[in-house]
């Protein structure tokens, strides 16, 4: 027998959008994708969007929840972000409706605070998180573009902080001398060990990247491995930036060939226990867990 | 009476090129730029554009010595880096000549090494820097595109550090969302300081830059501040990592609002003695030192 869906659940990302049935307990029954992320809609555009990619999904009929930037500053409704701790029952509490569609609800964001001063915000993440199942005091990290060091305790987010690590990494290659020449990243394991090693060992960021172009002039680093360098320098800055979660439970959630160099990265700087998650999954269970909360 | 000219000295940088007709003494007694960096001339291509840009002066007979990137690999001809330490004298023994121009004599680069390896390079600033009159131990400061930390004992470079300040500010802007609706710099002086004292106080520059979005969201900082706030973080990870240097003389060369800016920041980090000095009058000086050095 065909499971039947419960809920239409949409992760909609700055630059990509993806609506999944979900059947009960969260499963993902289908999913499609689509290019036409937030960034790039108006708020009027949003629910036109939705009826286009999943308009045959919609006439189902299922309740329909989003998470992600479509609740940002602009887009579809802009949707405040709960301070921490939160957990499913804080973002169920908080979800809402945009008015050209009472039927969709939208997750709130999530902030962090200290003293009581605005530190950093996220918008999808948090329900990806809540999807997870969490081991206690685990440490939740997503890399990419703006990586997240999320820290959760009894299955809510405490905290978190945000690296600029993917952005910096595409920026410096394209807009400074070090990406003159530069091949692609993910060829050579050794030059993103030295990178990260470099990191570990060199807190000044900005002078570290200088050794991409003294590396190569030394001949210790070819045009070909240096964007892998790079990387390696970058998200070694994350870690040690880091390190005083190394006794925690590390669970990695993302693109797999990312996830691999973290995992590589972490055990260089001796973080034990490191797992990697499927992303999908968990955004999927976190939306479903919220809807539950809130149907309760 | 006229002072007579003694030296033809070029500051042949990346992006630009500087010639200037030097006293007795080191004097520039008349000077003139040019668009025509090193960064974008291949070797035969060095001698008609100086040909161009100070023929007549060339006719006059004078010595020429050139400094900075002429001497690069792949331009006008590479000229060996120099271990520290390295003083005048040290320079004005391994200066050579290009093949296709006898008379032209290029003042080498300069190297920092770590256990044997290389660790940084300059090409430009060992000149000037040789040209400042230096206090005992002083440490110069050349912000810019490439900011140098240059450590001084006895009137010869003992070591040194390169941010990339300048570019990485420039690659920001430009290449990631912190740049989105960003004003210029120079305009709210509150705005860098705060950028200064986040740096000062999180060493994590790939995590403090995000703050420029969270700040903004916070109402805290205004688009046209926030070129301001990036600055003041970007220094301010510079100074943060060079706070060892505090209680040494330290002396700021460069274009003049940048070096206010980089006094106002050290102050900011309780440096106490910081003075600001001419840079193109240090680099003719430093050419006249190693001319006579080499004369003698």
């Amino acid at each position: 027998m065909k499971p039947t869906a419960h809920l239409l659940g949409v992760d909609w990302g700055t630059s990509n959008l993806r609506v999944m049935r979900i059947a009960d307990g969260g499963r993902v029954l289908d999913s499609r994708s689509d290019p036409r992320g937030a960034g790039g809609l108006t708020p009027d555009q949003f629910h036109d969007v939705l009826r286009d990619v999943a308009g045959d999904w919609l006439n189902e009929g299922l309740p329909v929840l989003v998470s992600g930037m479509a609740g940002a500053r602009g887009r579809w409704r802009e949707m405040a972000y709960l301070p921490c701790p939160a957990g499913v029952a804080d973002l169920a509490g908080a979800i809402a409706s945009p008015d050209d569609a009472p039927g969709v609800r939208l997750v709130p964001g999530v902030a962090a605070f200290e003293d009581d001063r605005l530190q950093d915000v996220m918008r999808g993440e948090e329900t990806q998180v809540l999807g997870l199942d969490l081991q206690d005091d685990a440490v939740v990290v997503g890399p990419g573009t703006h990586s997240k060091w999320i820290r959760t305790a009894q299955g809510r987010i405490t905290g978190f902080r945000t690296f600029m690590t993917g952005e910096l990494f595409a920026a410096i290659r394209k807009g400074t001398i070090l990406g003159g020449g530069m091949g692609e990243p993910g060829v050579d394991d050794d030059a993103f060990a030295a990178g990260v090693a470099r990191a570990l060992k060199d807190p000044a960021v900005t002078a570290a990247l200088f050794s991409v172009r003294v590396e190569g002039l030394a001949g210790r680093l070819s045009p070909a491995s240096a964007a892998d360098y790079l990387s390696g320098l970058l998200i070694g800055a994350e870690v040690a930036a880091q390190l005083d979660t190394r006794e925690r439970p590390i669970l990695l959630i993302g693109a797999e060939p990312l996830c691999a160099r973290y995992a590589s990265a972490l055990a260089q700087a001796d973080f034990h226990d490191v797992r990697i998650s499927d992303g999908a999954a968990a955004t999927a269970l976190g939306l479903w867990r919220i809807h539950e909360a809130v149907s309760r």
